[in-house]
């Protein structure tokens, strides 16, 4: 069976306070799209920032002298360094103007996700504080008004240490197994798989990306046909536990 | 406009010396599939590298000393180990039985990409020599069979260093611009967006996953409704610089 990505347009300026999942409820139905059993809503996490009130103004922020001498090493501003410093929960680079975090979330990313892209001049955006629960929230919502609940994925874009660009990760997860977990099946050979899990929800978010884009002014899409696990153990499964991680 | 992800099913097995080319065209045609113009063909490199002769029969490889010390500590097959370093450039970690290894293309993975999963019994797939002429082959063969020159993309199945599970990466490319430069482009506030540079190769690749799965003698899909940029640097150009890697 074949997926559809269709882009989730018309959703416009998110303002603090906006209920997301009602929104998309209601750009959904101005498309002429109808939620169906099994679709799955994708958000950026952006969107969910701004409605969630996770932009900070900047001229409120009183930056540290930790984060004002390594501001002054890395040429950026203070204010947004102390931010970054905030949101995380360990430096793991400084390099090239980039700072490596563990975010309190446990996201290893650049800058914590503190962000000024698409934000008003003189703010940054936060990551969600608890994105699980933001797309849980959102599916509630989209149920309410349309009597469908779909699993959501909220996204944010990331680079990789080894491969130039970035992609869209999952960030927050509800209702779908975010892994798909082949170990102990069989492959076309009769031989058992021993470490393939596939990142889905991962795969998901990138997919959706295709469709979003970071200048259009859509940061919603709904993806169809993708018969997924359903699942409950939110994004934050998709961290790497520490014990594990080769590349401290 | 919204994406489409369809499954080619029906290729069977891929024996060496096959066309994968014209394969796909006549599993395509099976399928009620026509290629259009800006179609883009996603392919395993495993189906590319059994079409090119890559499987090794383990029986025939002898490992050097040093393969049989790391195979000794690693517990795993000697002959493996032999065919990983190789593959290999350089090695970068070695631990819980994995060696990750930069590979002579370039790339960054566990065991030079060396897998057994989904080849006969004594054997280990090696990846394609050149993907990014494999992929520009099968694009060619396309175009004899249907008159139509898709875009094509070989994947492989990589782990990423602080998330779970694994996702598709874009190891050959063709006829698609690998990276999406927004850099220089305003956001929806007129903002220049400063470092925003989006794989989309590695998000195709992924978005193809979705349809292609482990299990499922499905090598390949047909992405259609991608607006892509026309490209020729090929997946090589997603590989980071030297000497922009943090995590050597």
């Amino acid at each position: 069976m074949a997926i559809s990505i269709y882009p989730i347009t018309g959703l416009g300026e998110i303002g603090e306070g906006v209920r997301l999942g009602e929104a998309i409820a209601g750009a959904l139905a101005r498309n002429n799209l109808t939620v169906l059993k099994g679709d799955i809503i994708v958000v950026t996490s952006k969107a969910v920032s701004k409605a969630e009130g996770r932009l900070v103004r900047l001229d409120g922020v009183k930056p540290s002298p930790k984060a004002v001498k390594l501001a002054r090493r890395l040429n950026k501003d203070p204010r947004i360094v102390e931010l970054i410093l905030k949101e995380s929960r360990r430096v793991l680079r400084v390099e090239r103007g980039i700072i490596i975090t563990r975010t309190k979330h446990g996201i290893v990313c650049a800058n914590s996700g503190v962000d000024q892209s698409n934000v008003p001049e003189g703010y940054a955006a936060l990551l969600p504080k608890d994105p699980d629960r933001s797309a849980e929230k959102i599916a509630e919502q989209i149920e309410a008004r349309t009597g469908v609940k779909p699993a959501v994925i909220i996204t944010d874009t990331y680079g990789r240490p080894w491969r130039r660009g970035q992609v869209q990760f999952a960030i927050g997860v509800y209702g779908l197994n975010p892994i798909l977990d082949y170990r102990g099946k069989p492959d076309t050979y009769g031989r058992v798989l021993k470490v393939t899990e596939i990142a889905v929800a991962d795969e998901l978010a990138s997919a959706a990306e295709l469709v979003m884009g970071k200048t259009k002014m859509c940061p919603a899409a709904l993806i169809r046909g993708y018969g997924y696990e359903v699942g409950f153990v939110g994004a934050k499964y998709l961290i790497r536990p520490l014990k594990e991680d080769l590349f401290k």
